[in-house]
């Protein structure tokens, strides 16, 4: 077990600077191509600036997993250069994101749109998704593999925006209604960040058939208690450590399972309450703590118990997996490290 | 010469028509599935309503023309697929551009953010982006073709995308640099429109090396007259036949080749009312009116003849193109088409 786990490779801090590696030298290219073009820096400099500001490389380090899963070994270039592209895509979305949710700070740093303008960032955003593109295209692999990459970056990209969307239609407009809540959550995270990612790199090792499903298994309810704790911190987290707001989710009222969960066990007084703070845009420090207490009475509980549920489905998922050991070890200790996590 | 030109597939009509019938297809599976997994049916019909709402689908005829060009004959639905990718890739583009601009109508018809709302607009132009791929990479292409394609699809959308960049930092400050005009028309247009489109389709034929450089002979000089004649449509157009206002190029202070033709040749006095009309977001008829006098004593005429040259040089590219005669001769005509066009 010693050997195994203790392989560099699968050390989230290697994948990372690889991966970082990665994308720097790609950002270094374009930056020489726009010197020659003479065009302006700008854009390279602002992607450059999202991506070394911050982020778990969560997505590419699933990418990684699925590869190991899918019976791939080492982290060769081609792969390196399929998880980073993954990553690329992920600025692409937060950016534009961003703007849709109008939000102030990302990763510690004033949002794109903040510093460049709404014009700039929305192009800053289709830069990084075509850059994304031209990582996956110029990798290196072989047609098969592109093959098989191909479907799953598809399914991806649509997935994370009906997400999207459904959240853009529901925020401000809070229910009790928990299902809504959880489908939201499947398509913006479950999909996106975890099963997706863990796909691509299963598919990029040309695994056997019955290796995707697996990883389903493993990656919804592990996306699920990822977003669920996500929704947490954007109520009860701390900003020096999430690089967010505390306020945001709650003045632009996001439908989230916390919220659906507590409308669905107030009293007609409380949930009043609620429905008058929460979507507030002018909520101040004051009415969150309102809020917060409501919810932790309502339902804070029964959220966390939600997310180690899904913890535990996620690690039994493994138990019958049809993976090398070495992969499901990862696995198991990605999960508990994702749910562990205090930002 | 009578046989060969009444080839229904170099019809553009008749090409028209098949992209068109490829683009509701994939939006009608699009909806099946959307009603299927319960998603609202919003996106798919905002994507259907901005393409079928007009647009010329030149982009998708220049890259059947690549196609034959290079040596490809009739048109297999995968290559009207990879077309109508490029399409659709384009609505992508002008959603996403009419937010940039805060423009208010196109196609005759609100633009998708005054109907939507910008959030949900930048996430529709997202979808067509993820959709254009997506149509590509189910066109079933084989492994050499999908290859040979998407080193062409990557530049096309850097350049576009830094086309509309430099066009975004330079509107609103309009300056008598002509060249810097025609560079902005050199990515936003020429490479994006028509030698991109064309390569393709080249490239999925597999042509011969000599073709993707003697189409850039003829694609770039005739992406600088349709750009060119673009903005003289965008001042002198009526908005009737264009479907776009004649006011907004104004009003944002659009850094043309026109006006910069037109500040490169005014007397001090006609310089200073140019500036002090141009870039006025509240400018109003009568102040359009002594925009457009200015405009045509100073640099119309010239902009005119600009285009006839280029249109001249893009015709005499033809002259020892190595590709079909057929092909040479729907090049010379939608050339011809292009420039003689009246909206």
């Amino acid at each position: 077990m010693t050997a195994t786990t203790s392989s560099p490779l699968l050390d989230s801090e290697a994948v990372r600077a690889r991966i970082d590696a990665v994308l720097r030298e790609f950002l270094r290219d374009k930056a020489s191509a726009e010197t020659e073009r003479r065009l302006p820096p700008d854009i390279t400099e602002a992607v450059r600036t999202f991506l070394f500001s911050g982020g778990k490389r969560i997505r590419p380090m699933f990418c990684v997993l699925g590869w190991y899963a899918g019976g791939g070994y080492g982290l060769p270039l081609e792969i390196a250069r399929a998880a980073a592209a993954v990553e690329m895509f992920h600025a692409s979305v937060l950016i534009h994101d961003d703007i849709i949710d109008d939000s102030d700070t990302r990763r510690d740093q004033p949002t794109v749109h903040r510093r460049c303008g709404t014009g700039a960032a929305i192009l800053i955003g289709d830069f990084a998704l075509a850059w994304s593109d031209e990582l996956l295209h110029t990798a290196g692999l072989s047609a098969d593999r592109m093959h098989a990459a191909l479907p799953v970056i598809d399914a991806m990209r649509s997935e994370v925006d009906y997400g999207q969307y459904l959240d853009l239609r529901t925020t401000g407009r809070p229910t009790s209604d928990l299902d809504r809540a959880l489908e939201i959550i499947r398509y913006k995270t479950s999909a996106y960040t975890v099963e997706r990612p863990l796909q691509l790199g299963a598919a990029l090792a040309e695994a056997d058939d019955g290796v995707a499903p697996a990883l389903s298994l493993y990656a919804r309810p592990l996306g699920e208690a990822f977003q669920l704790q996500d929704d947490l911190f954007g109520v009860y987290g701390d900003p020096a450590r999430t690089g967010k707001s505390n306020l945001e989710d709650l003045r632009s009222g996001k439908h989230t399972a916390l919220l659906a969960l507590a409308l669905g066990r107030a009293t007609p007084r409380q949930a009043e309450r609620l429905r008058r703070l929460v979507g507030d845009p002018r909520l101040d420090d004051h009415g969150a703590a309102e809020c917060r207490d409501l919810l932790t009475v309502l339902a804070r509980e029964p959220v966390e118990q939600m997310i180690r549920e899904r913890w535990l489905r996620a690690q039994r998922a493994l138990d019958k997996a049809p993976f090398p050991p070495e992969a499901i070890t990862a696995l198991r200790r990605f999960a508990d490290a994702l749910v562990a996590r205090t930002a």
